[in-house]
């Protein structure tokens, strides 16, 4: 199939290049050095373990939203998500899931009304600039190894609502939702929720099983029944999981030199296949390389 | 669950709202009087039918390629297409379908080598400009009823690679695609491939049957045997469908004065669930609405 070869090119494999070709973006995750990766403590790792034991694990974001983090940890902890499930899948925009907050308490510890974690000082976040416009707030770029947005006037930050990344459920405001019913994003960046929800994480592994679940036919994407819903066996904390079981990962350091050679790569393919690159890329196109700890 | 009523909240359905209220955009798309919706040609719809019946309808871009389209239609035409299947699924990227370009004749009116329609002349589009910035390219808009990236200086235009956009694969160039082989966007816009590929259609209803498909496994989405293809029993035009069982659908005058209080209203959500309005939207954040034909 002449077409199969032409579709390897949309997104050439990693392979050595002649040194005179540019890196694309692949190559240069592949070469950065061990100094450009950061790990991520096990307390930031939450994992879901699904129907039949396959396993969707996500980063957690306590410096942007550090009481609705402490929350999701204490409700892991108090195993809280226990036969919780999904019960929403939404084309093109999310996937949902919780454990019918109305009618199971809390575990101890866990804030019933956090602050509104929306958005925080832009003060301490070392940001690398996408350099290229953004159409949702002044500024955009990279902090801490997330994607953020910013305004330099008012000198607020905020995560954003980017391809994987995890938002806490709320009512109408002033609710700012607990944090025991989160989504995750499964389609074009859903930005116009930025400022508005509290994003505290993004999926590192396992997305596609999330995105790949069949769509819900009743309103907004709910399932029309419980017999489609998903169960959740178990949630833990990476910190919960004995060592030699615990997943590692480590994030590439969004002011390494490292990243700031695949951000000017994915802004200027200019990889076989591309005949002209852009000259900018999209917050959301230039997702933060995570791999697993290498042994 | 409280959360269900917190998650119909990031989408409010389309209700009454009182007078005062600021109209949602799916408020104002219900509200379109008829003299802002037109007709899409039956010879502009391409069906096709998955195993088990299963339709997925595009809408093809005649204005933008419209070499890439004749070629679309001929293969129609000649049932080039029985015998297809989709072959890879690539997570937050594209779904691809084929039928072995390299061994199967084309029928006749086929050009085996069209012009490279990666993007046409400015002139002779009326375009709504987006009203924010785009990352990819000087002024985003749409014309036409397609989302479009255009640059006023060098006066070209270029449809952008929005969700269930679909453009044909190609090998590397000078090979420009014959449209035997086509793609549609699952994920986060792509769009660096703007300018680099002839985007050709969109799809119009079904998107869920192709973005919802397992993933394949195999590198950039490919799957890994036969058994995982899905089958494509039938491709049609709409022109070729009788009459009484053709699709009919329209979409919305992208010049109409509901189009741009939709455009408004996306880039500045006020339903009860916002706090905070960004402001401004992403090209790929405001789908032109399509709908079937009312009765």
């Amino acid at each position: 199939m002449r077409r199969i070869a032409a579709a390897l090119a949309l997104i050439p494999l990693i392979a050595a290049a002649p040194a005179a070709k540019p890196k694309t973006p692949s190559e240069i995750v592949a070469a950065a050095p061990r100094a450009d990766w950061r790990e991520i403590p096990a307390d930031d790792l939450l994992v879901f373990e699904l129907r039949g034991g396959k396993k969707v694990v996500m980063q957690l974001a306590p410096a942007f939203a550090p009481v609705h983090v402490a929350n999701i940890r204490a409700l892991a902890r108090g195993g809280w998500w226990n036969g919780a499930s999904i019960y929403r899948v939404q084309d093109n925009y999310v996937v949902q899931w919780g454990n019918n907050e109305s009618t199971k308490p809390f575990p101890a510890g866990v804030v019933a009304k956090p602050p509104a974690e929306y958005h925080r000082a832009r003060k301490g976040l070392l940001i690398t600039p996408l350099g290229s416009p953004d159409a949702y707030a002044p500024a955009a770029g990279f902090a801490g190894g997330w994607p953020v947005a910013y305004d330099p006037r008012a000198g607020t930050a905020n995560l954003a609502h980017c391809y994987a990344m995890v938002g806490v459920g709320r009512d109408l405001s002033p609710d700012t939702g607990s944090g025991g019913e989160l989504y995750a994003v499964i389609g074009h960046a859903p930005r116009h929720l930025d400022r508005n929800i509290a994003v505290v994480a993004r999926v590192i592994e396992g997305i596609d099983r999330l995105s790949a679940l069949p769509r819900g036919t009743e309103a907004l994407g709910f399932y029309k029944d419980e017999s489609m819903h998903v169960p959740i066996s178990a949630v833990r904390l990476g910190s919960e999981i004995p060592a030699g079981a615990r997943p590692a990962f480590q994030y590439m350091d969004t002011q390494s030199a490292s990243f700031g050679a695949y951000l000017k790569a994915r802004a200027n393919r200019k990889d076989d296949f591309f005949i002209r690159p852009a000259g900018g890329v999209d917050l959301c196109n230039a997702a933060v390389p995570v791999r697993k700890k290498p042994a």
